[in-house]
């Protein structure tokens, strides 16, 4: 057999590896684009999301008699091996090609045309009885597809991983909040001693913390759900049935089980991809929320006896080349790593968000490269930083109380008692003199030893009222 | 008079200005942060907020018997000056300070505190009958008030100034767009001559933007809105009434009309502002918006003569000091400028954001500071694009005529009837040979003349199906 | 007198103040960019840089016979007086105008021609004898001229504000470096416990850090030094003398006695803003190196119980409004501030430095603003944390030498002489059984007593060989 | 043969796949980091500058009498190994590990004495005759080894791909600009039309851009040539011989050919990374040099026939699949998207550096990716823009010519003789009267016919003087 097969376009001919599915339009951009190779192959989530939109929209045109069934069933079988990831091989274009993401689209066509020509007992490249334009693209523009094929591969990327993910660092951590709820300890602000608060108040915060921004993330999920489809070239949806938007959306809906539904407005849903810049920045968020959470593990785990030294964290290797029996907190260390490459990202799609013209925005595969490796990471980062690093997280209660025990801010709760002035020169006494409040207190008789008692009584202070 | 008096804090005495109402907390903070003089004052909008906070407060407090009614009077009548911005020259300090705003909030204590004795008849700096702390800041912390403050002030510019100019040019773009509906045009892909559209479809996907862009900050306004009044210096609400975040956060509402509430979780609210990191995400959003249009317009106008020429905007000044008669699309410049501060701005905010410490945020000045400045900043460049160069948007109809015509792309509107194999061909050979897109088609003989006359129909192909 | 007087442009007449030295083009501007105006006005660095370059350019025509001596003189002595900063209140203009600066070029012609006419005897609005184009703009293009005066304006802040400012930190650091090198004291890597250093060589490393970002901005000089004067309109110097831009240039280094130059492309100098760029990124930088410092010293200074508390630093202020003889890093926190703010003024530049097209970039109002910012705010901080903070840095000597005694990672110093995986042993069975790494190293039998002690001496770890 | 060996660490034993070279600590990073494995294992660039520094200190430590020279050998063989890449697969860590690199280190201190152990006849994982930690590491720490090999990996990247590939398309566009130098054209600023330059000025401004961008990047080389190497666990050195950091840079300047050098303070080369955030910025300048020609390429060639039209770009590939004939400019796209890539892994870097702690910055890792992708990124897209765009650049010189003719701001020319105020009422006359600048100057009366044609000529208005 030959090594290779000629495929045409309107370009011409062009020379393809005889064992690939893929065609002319594909061929081209491997040569015009050796850009990242090794690392920025489109991934399976893009790759079944164009599945799934190809898949759809035959079952659409068929639905509207666009498209013959017969026809239409040979795209969805292969439709359906895109999917399942079978033609994973066959995707061989990287992120940085053509800014419409119309090579990806033809790689699709192409790949789902001569695997369907192929059950049919056709020739590949013959473009009989499958067309990958007239056919496999029927009704549709790569300026319609390929953001329809992102908000797919988003939102089920965010079903599939974030979401589990996250969850499950969140459970892991509402349950320590729950279990450490009675160890008060001291409360730090401006990193300088605070009055007091709960463990499990601290821990309880963080889990606010990550709700708000799951929060945020299920907000942006309406705009990722409006898909473009239907609006093909420029909006207007010249050359696509007029009932093929929402046809083919329905279809989208149902392979995925998630609410996809047509946008509204198919000239924003091609000139700009502001549901993703949105996400992007909700990911952003519960970087943030991650990156607080992480650095306030691994400040009070420091030590382990020259630093706060309040919570215990698994040791899970050898933390140093040089100094034995170190360990560090590298589960935070790898989370806020993620964090900040999320900051990047963010940035990058920003940016790329902006700089649309006319009807199209030509950063659409730079924008969904960015928004999928933040999930990725995310959601990969919140696994590990669970199983190897929260499930294990413990008080070190000697510590704690001892903190507690020395704690001048104790001070506050004298405030309604004897005003903020004594209570503040109660507070600065026992600092100069580094000795206990109580004995500033004392010395200073603004309080009795009764009252100081009374009134400064930690576990009391986490819950007033 | 002299010109100083002695004011005391903590640390001791500090001569104040005789004639300011401001007290030692603040007069050490303005000899301690020289930074910024000139352009980091506190705008009226963080004061005003500061003064209904510190209203909503002291009657919350008067409510739940933690404040004798006459001394909340009194603090009730010095805040309303300060709603009133009639003592905005008492508050001198700037955003890069304490990074809890601890010294705002007590030059809002002290100020509010000099001025009630004053209004008692008392002496300035005696602290009788008010005291900066134990009355005007009766059970709150800076740690509470300052993020609380943020809130009001932001929640108060998006009503007052953002939401009315962005809708106000939101308003005059919807009435081109309509106005416009009939004026088919060339469509443009990646810069290149794509199939045709309306103008009034090109505008309405401006308006689509930015309305999504809004239903964006509509969605983080829950957050804004949740107060973290009552959490006192770490969360726990120390020293304040069980009651009193409820209570204040409701006057809070009953002064602004806006539906502040208390926040749940006082941890997280002290700890982490991101409510305003998704706030300022969002209003990047929507300077991605607002840059993309502004692109839009000016390249639309571009010209006059060696353009694209097909939008005409007003001529509001000369447009160079050396090239006579210019003309120059500078309210598209001044918005784009806008648009790069506003993703400045975010990018400080969402770094500030990420650098909580276990109880306490201390980059609340800067967060909130960038989130105001770009709330001003887009709130005016919309309604100074909307008066100076929306409203006078008008088509440049022969350049508008004389491009479509023109334009090779129409013959997408062929791919139904011939495929899209024969198509590119008659594309190219008009292109080649410099000839129109009908000569082309006849000469390869794909269509005959009826058939192209009767397809090829610009209008039709805006409004398909 | 009248309230106003008319001016004229080549779009017509217009009602100036009468009081002022403006024409019609700033009276446009006025009215036409009412965006921030309380806080975006140009600060005088620029108006300063225009009247430079105003006087240079006069001096330059002068001397090539495109402008008569008497015309020039009275050019030159207008701008001596905008130089001096006699005139600030004739500049109203904001940032957010039209990307070229034209206006203010405009404003300084206006001004500067006024002014003129006026010291001549003349009537303001007359353009008789001296006009704002053809006479005070001679030779010249807001297109060359205020990229010029955004050089001009940079550099001299750079000169005046920035080095003397950081240079007297970075010197109060050093002399801390060196009068603390003697005390040995517990290295901190993944905030944990590691090998010792000396506290001066740990003050030492924010030394060379805050030397090597001092370096870089040094590095970019060279390009700000470049000047776009003498390319007029669009970098082909139209309408100016041919030796224009090399004689303006002299004179402007002339004046500043800063080794001003012109750029030897005036494309790129026009079109392109990437000295700035580079310089705000070596500001990020500088800004990053400061950060780092001054987490540093709060982490250090963190306590003053429960914290590590090796440092001290000077007590400013109250540091709570609750929590009595609170004292906080606050220094430090206007510093980590102020570097958030300077890297959203990067972004801000970055981005917009990407936007140019064609012959010009017209974000340069955007540009210098931010550029200035940064320097202006690095400026004040770094005098502020010297004064109020590094010059009364203590060590907590007791605090050091606790935390340095119980270090289990001394046993560094035995993986010479017993090997890492022995040395590993000690330091886990010492902190497992909570005990001095000097009874674990026994009871393990690894060392003798003498060679605990001979090979265990943490200065000796601090300066090894 | 068994599956898997037991490999040891200080934790205890690890199972490891018996094929492999790694040992126990790279085994347990495999299992607690599965974060991005798809794409985020370590390139060959690092793992091949681990090779050289692992090799240099082998032969460093050999010639100071600190490892015995057999030992030495072994070391060296197995490390030429690693830098000829035959080991890769060896190196199966991620990018999101521990902050400081120090499982990676390990993992070629492993993988280096497992394979001499085999070369020594020896058993893998018996660590012995070689110990990973006591020869391959000796002298070392992850804090110093690490970044010392992230130097050498991104000098060796600047070498062998940055600086070929951004040259190669700067010479190409250089010949270009030499080539159309005599094509007159029509200026644009403010994307109005206005004073001619030739073409090869408007792309001789891209070249002077890119020169100004590498300048930068050759001005931060001597930070990157700066190892930390000899800094050990802290920046003290301890347990390295006092000339071990001096000899071992010297060997890596021999083995890479590049002038590396150790760094005069090791605790800043541990503690901050702010020599890569540097680079990281000027490859952002790079970027935005790069799309700023990009786009002026786009826009120039935009059309084909309702745009600009000005060049002519080669048709790669089909630039649609729904508009037959359409042919985009793809390599524009790619190149844009790869600089928006390169702000976005600019920010994630200049963040990372920020967040040192005392002695280690423990966001290497991330730094050195995102230095290392933006290095390729650049690169790669060079090549592909200068393959398959740039070298195929040529004007339309019929459009050009067509545009300038009509140009209305030929009218500066006549500056000089008439004045700015009768120039400006040509230039309006013409525009609002459509017709010729020579029609409308004529009929004022402000010039006459030979006036108008001396003065008025395109070609002297590029090279004035």
């Amino acid at each position: 057999m030959a090594a290779t097969r000629k495929e045409t376009d309107s370009m011409g001919e062009i020379d393809v590896p005889a064992s690939r599915y893929w065609g002319a339009q594909t061929q081209r951009s491997i040569e015009n684009f050796p850009i990242g190779v090794a690392r920025f192959k489109w991934q399976p989530p893009i790759i079944a999301a164009l599945g799934i939109l190809k898949k759809a929209a035959a079952q659409a045109n068929a639905e509207l008699g666009e498209l013959p069934a017969d026809i239409a069933d040979l795209v969805v079988k292969a439709a359906d091996e895109v999917i399942d990831g079978r033609l994973d091989d066959e995707f061989p274009l990287v992120v940085f090609q053509t800014g419409s993401g119309t090579q990806s689209n033809m790689n699709a066509n192409e790949v789902i045309a001569n695997r369907a020509i192929e059950l049919a007992g056709g020739e590949r490249g013959s473009k009989k009885p499958v067309h990958p334009n007239d056919h496999v693209n029927r009704g549709q523009s790569s300026n319609d597809t390929f953001p329809t094929a992102m908000h797919i591969a988003v939102a089920q990327e965010l079903a599939r991983k974030l979401f589990p993910s996250v969850g499950k660092l969140r459970h892991t951590l509402a349950g320590k909040a729950e279990q450490f709820d009675g160890i008060v300890k001291t409360g730090r602000t401006h990193l300088q001693d605070a009055t007091p608060i709960t463990l499990g108040q601290e821990i309880g915060g963080w889990v606010a913390q990550i709700d708000f921004a799951l929060d945020g993330i299920q907000s942006d999920l309406p705009g990722i759900y409006d898909l473009a489809i239907g609006g093909t070239a420029v909006g207007t949806g010249l050359n696509s049935h007029p009932r093929f938007g929402d046809t083919a959306a329905g279809r989208i809906a149902q392979i995925t089980g998630l609410p996809f539904r047509s946008a509204d407005n198919k000239f924003f849903a091609l000139s700009a991809h502001d549901a993703l810049v949105n996400l992007s920045a909700s990911l952003r968020t519960l970087a943030g929320a991650l990156m607080k959470m992480a650095n306030d593990v691994r400040w009070l785990a420091s030590g382990p006896r020259c630093g706060i030294g309040e919570l215990a964290i698994p040791d899970n290797e050898p933390g140093s080349s040089i100094m034995p029996g170190k360990v560090n907190p590298t589960q935070c260390e790898a989370m806020t790593m993620v964090c900040v490459q999320v900051f990047g990202n963010d940035a990058a799609t920003a940016f790329a968000g902006t700089q649309g013209n006319f009807q199209l925005n030509v950063y659409k595969p730079v924008m969904v490269h960015n928004v999928l490796e933040s999930i990725e990471l995310l959601s990969d980062a919140c696994l590990a930083f669970n199983d190897h690093c929260a499930v294990g997280i413990e008080p070190n209660r000697e510590r704690i109380a001892e903190n507690l025990e020395k704690n001048l801010m104790l001070v506050t709760a004298l405030n309604r008692h004897i005003g903020y002035d004594k209570a503040a020169a109660i507070a600065k006494k026992a600092q100069k003199e580094q000795t206990t409040l109580r004995a500033a207190a004392l010395a200073l008789g603004h309080v009795t030893a009764e009252q100081y008692d009374a009134w400064i009584v930690p576990i009391d202070m986490t819950h007033p009222g």
